[in-house]
């Protein structure tokens, strides 16, 4: 196989599974080439990550060593990529009761959901995390894009426990939208102590979501390694109970009397 | 930028963004390279995708034309990841009551849920689908995997209306789990008229909750392009109420009182 073949084998081998470690001679046995080779194929392809601004491969050295592939968006592309999605959210139209924005939109199309993954993870790329957390339902395409380019598991906490489920763990929660309490379960076998759990939602006022799942971890004996949401937005009857977050966009005027609305960029793009 | 450098980031840019076009003078403007060097450059990323089982570059020739990746798993590897599935879904201790399968780790398995995603796209590559359909919870995942691999958006239908999605149309069913007659609600602004989507859900036994979201495209107006799901199993009770579908894995014998439970690869392998 000629090198030029084989980088575009490899690229998509790499690009497929971010945070796999991938050895040199599991390389060169598959494209039957000598690690020398595959070696300069590697420096190749972590120029052209970093050029492209999406990552880098980090090289582990040893006899169990091998490249890693850490997705990290550029700042450049990640500020323009934020600009848009505010400027897509100031229109009027979006305007629901209650200061609530119209997001399904977006939400809806895959393209935008693998970018605000790749957003958080290369703002989390640091942190130690074992899994990721999200209650239904409109946080679970965020959490899946985010596990997937940090290669790490799913959990998902329901409002209501579901037959298909097995045995759950539920808590009780006030939600800053109905200020009702609310109850939220987590299956079981689906956290195991001591896991470092980052926390992922679309919407957060006031944070009660977020707390109750906070207070889920506790129960499971599990560590809070962040949280992130896509939208932030001030709560005028309560204080925030949640402080160490990263938000990609921050809604600070969403007047539905005047039809207004102003989206600003949120935390997220200080960590990048 | 030589040649090789050029490949790395062509075959990222490419991968990155499946069935859109992408038009020569474009990769010839990124990369100021020649025209012809770019068509060389491309023959060489369609014979390695094929040569990896991932799919191929459909031409489309004209002032308005360029290529488009077409994802499409090999049958090779799509029967391998299918066995692997079958193998870890017959384990007993996966049983739960009325003949469910406990199947969250592997629902939560970003990699599992991207080959899943593959494989549905590979199957209805040649259908004509405008947006993908599914209801909450469980299928969520499934569906954006499939989307983004057919580059269109996802519709999520709810059990309950959310004060952030705005108005909604909603229908009655019969849920097969439940024997219950249960509501199902879609966000009007979410589906256009005419739309041909494609069903994506994790589970179906009798259909019930399948039929309901072909009901919910009719107050819709909108078009059924096809059926799939991950996992089917005969209802004791009822008769199927659906019939043109793609499942990924059937189970065919769950035994919760013996403890013994057999997996068969389901009928979307003929379609690869």
């Amino acid at each position: 196989m000629k090198r030029s073949e084989r980088l575009v084998a490899m690229t998509h081998y790499i690009l497929d599974r971010p945070r796999n470690l991938i050895s040199l001679p599991f390389f060169s046995e598959k494209f039957d080439a000598a690690k020398s080779s595959i070696s300069e194929d590697l420096g190749i392809i972590n120029k052209m990550f970093q050029h492209e601004g999406i990552g880098y491969l980090e090289t582990i050295s040893g006899a169990a060593g091998g490249v890693k592939y850490i997705p990290a968006f550029s700042l450049e592309g990640s500020s323009r990529f934020v600009e848009e999605l505010c400027e897509k959210l100031e229109d009027p139209a979006r305007l629901l009761p209650g200061g609530y924005l119209f997001m399904s939109d977006l939400l809806g199309d895959p393209e935008t959901i693998r970018n605000i993954g790749k957003l958080f993870a290369s703002a989390f790329r640091n942190k130690d995390i074992d899994v990721v957390m999200t209650v239904a339902t409109k946080g679970i395409p965020l959490a899946y894009a985010v596990a997937s380019f940090l290669n790490v598991p799913v959990v998902i906490a329901r409002r209501d426990p579901k037959i298909s489920e097995g045995s759950t763990v539920s808590i009780n929660y006030v939600s800053g939208s109905t200020r009702k309490i609310q109850t939220m379960v987590l299956t079981k076998r689906s956290l195991s102590q001591g896991s470092r759990v980052c926390i992922i939602d679309d919407f957060m006022k006031a944070g009660g979501t977020i707390n109750g799942m906070r207070n889920l971890l506790m129960e499971f004996d599990a560590e809070l390694a962040g949280i992130g949401v896509l939208a932030e937005a001030e709560d005028e009857e309560e204080d925030r109970v949640v402080d160490d977050y990263l938000s990609v966009v921050q809604i600070v005027n969403a007047d539905e009397r005047r039809g207004s609305i102003e989206v600003r960029p949120g935390n997220l793009l200080n960590k990048i």
